[in-house]
């Protein structure tokens, strides 16, 4: 695979990383491979995962980082910011605000042209007690924050990233896409600066479509691991036939959402659904914590066990705040029956296996 | 699960099953526990099977058969089809046509209204050098045979069944979704006499819909396995990235197809596609010859040395006719980058590595 940079020094864009867990470190790859010069700042929860890299090895991706990354400590933000055209935010949906908050202090100083901001961040935020879109709240605050500029002078330029891309797959050159969810078509040009052989940017127009996605895939991932371990406790052999109608059922569910909320259902067929709830339903934390679930473990104590072995399952906050979310936008109950089943399970503690055969028996109940 | 029969004698319809391998004798499950008398018939390739079952278990599901289910050898198609109102063909893609010559005889008795044909057999057949989606096929062939029965009268219904279910699952009462796609809307209501709670009927209205998804993912089944056998040999851990990307696409070429063919997508992003590569991706034969391929094995000797271990894989025979389908019905090449990279490594030998890199440095391109 083609690693060699071939751009002049003149035209190397900055791009900042902020978040060194397991996605920001792995999108430092390609950035880097595309020819930029990339920062990878560390949160105060990152500081030994920085201070690992410069000794050599990423603790999570077991490999040392591209030489020219410059990995940075949490106090030295600033730097890592400083005339960065391209932000990438990839702190779990937790760091989001206090990181967010951080960061919009620095997006006074002007760079050439509005800054990017790609978010890699999965899932809602709460504001006043509303639950939103990441990318929504990120616009109430920016608004806020800069009352004062200038009428039709951006601040940023926003991308919602999404699709099925694995941190250590990713790390490791095996082919991946990406989708890059835009507003503003122009953008779509900036996105495709970071393809390279072994990482396929696709742009897509709708950021919301893509953030949907990406918090819904994690959601409906537990459903897929719930089956999991209903299954493998019951027999030692296969259950392709469950887990494929979950599949399914929440492809079909997360367009019904992005159709409710205005967004465009090609991504829920493409990328930012099919794809990444392919990956994300075979491996990662929020399968694992639904197959632990699956299996008759309390979904709390699930949660924290895992939460304590730093093993953070997304989806399940996703799954809280979505429902509210949900609710929010005027949406019925009755649309999306595994995502209540899933809500039942694990937030009000139904039993799995009973919710998943009473899902299943309803299920094309309709007729 | 209930599996007791509630239903009167005099109600008890009669139902046909044609072909003893692992999905006819799977189906003969849901249909004796909806309630129905089941025949089960084994084509001349499957006397050794009748012989076992009679015995006890059934070869190739490891286990025996529901008590009241008949199984008849191959001498005995008459007995199997006499009165049956519905008949189920479940003989390979190969075995299609002399069977249904054999059935066609027999549909000249009469029973109460128009019989219903429910063809499980997948992938497309070829008459005097036209290659036919089977229904296509076998539309022409009654009209033919039945040219003097009065205008109007229908000789049979037909229903496509396809969806995400694997045989030995099924056989265990593993909860699986089924799609019967159907012409006229009054044969939906005969389609979900079939369900049971643990078999899940979901009848869609479009033959050709179901039929094109059935036949075509045995063909991007096998392009995930190729996908596997690359990237098993390069390394030994994770690789869905590639997978997944291979699997969207899949789904989405799909949809193209149907699309062209003049079918509805929402069977290709639901059960039809989406459900039933899933499963198909994940397990199988046609997953199982893909990688033996992306290893490294010659295609044709491959899938030899399958055939003769009695592991028939469909897809390489829906391949190689799907792409004749597709041009014979003004389909372009270009519109199906992947399904025309398969063929190339499949049918023409070129080397599997190098065409999917080659496909996935592609991907996303036309920006």
């Amino acid at each position: 695979m083609n690693k060699k940079r071939t751009i002049k020094i003149g035209d190397i864009k900055k791009a900042a990383v902020l978040g060194a867990g397991y996605m920001g470190s792995a999108v430092t790859f390609p950035l880097y491979d595309s020819g930029h010069e990339v920062r990878l700042w560390g949160t105060w929860l990152d500081d030994d995962i920085i201070d690992a890299v410069k000794a050599g090895i990423h603790p999570k991706l077991g490999r040392p980082l591209r030489d020219g990354v410059t990995p940075l400590h949490s106090d030295r933000l600033k730097e890592a910011v400083s005339g960065a055209q391209y932000i990438f935010i990839a702190v779990s949906s937790e760091g989001f605000i206090p990181v967010f908050e951080l960061l919009i202090e620095h997006l006074f100083e002007r760079v050439d042209g509005p800054r990017t901001v790609f978010c890699l961040t999965k899932g809602f935020v709460e504001m006043k007690g509303r639950v939103m879109r990441t990318s929504e709240w990120a616009k109430k605050r920016l608004e806020e924050r800069f009352a004062d500029r200038p009428v039709g002078e951006p601040v940023l330029d926003w991308v919602s990233v999404g699709g099925p891309v694995k941190a250590v797959e990713l790390s490791r050159g095996i082919p991946s896409a990406s989708l890059y969810g835009v507003e503003r078509e122009a953008v779509m040009d900036t996105a495709l600066r970071f393809r390279t052989p072994y990482y396929r940017v696709v742009p897509f127009q709708g950021v919301e479509s893509v953030e949907i996605c990406a918090a819904f895939k994690n959601v409906y991932a537990m459903g897929i691991g719930i089956c999991d371990g209903i299954f493998k406790k019951r027999r030692e052999d296969e259950y392709h036939n469950a887990s494929a109608l979950l599949f399914t059922q929440g492809i079909n569910e997360i367009s019904v959402i992005v159709r409710k909320a205005g967004g465009d259902t090609s991504c829920v067929f493409g990328l930012g659904g099919t794809g990444d709830l392919y990956v994300t339903g075979r491996s990662g934390r929020n399968r694992e914590f639904g197959e632990l679930v699956g299996a008759g473990g309390e979904p709390g104590e699930c949660f924290v066990r895992m939460l304590r072995a730093g093993r953070l399952a997304e989806g399940y906050d996703a799954l809280e705040k979505g429902v509210l979310w949900w609710q929010s936008i005027g949406g019925e109950k009755a649309a999306l029956p595994l995502l209540y089943t899933l809500h039942e399970v694990i937030i009000l503690g139904k039993n799995p296996q009973e919710a998943i055969y009473s899902f299943m028996e309803e299920y094309g109940e309709t007729r």
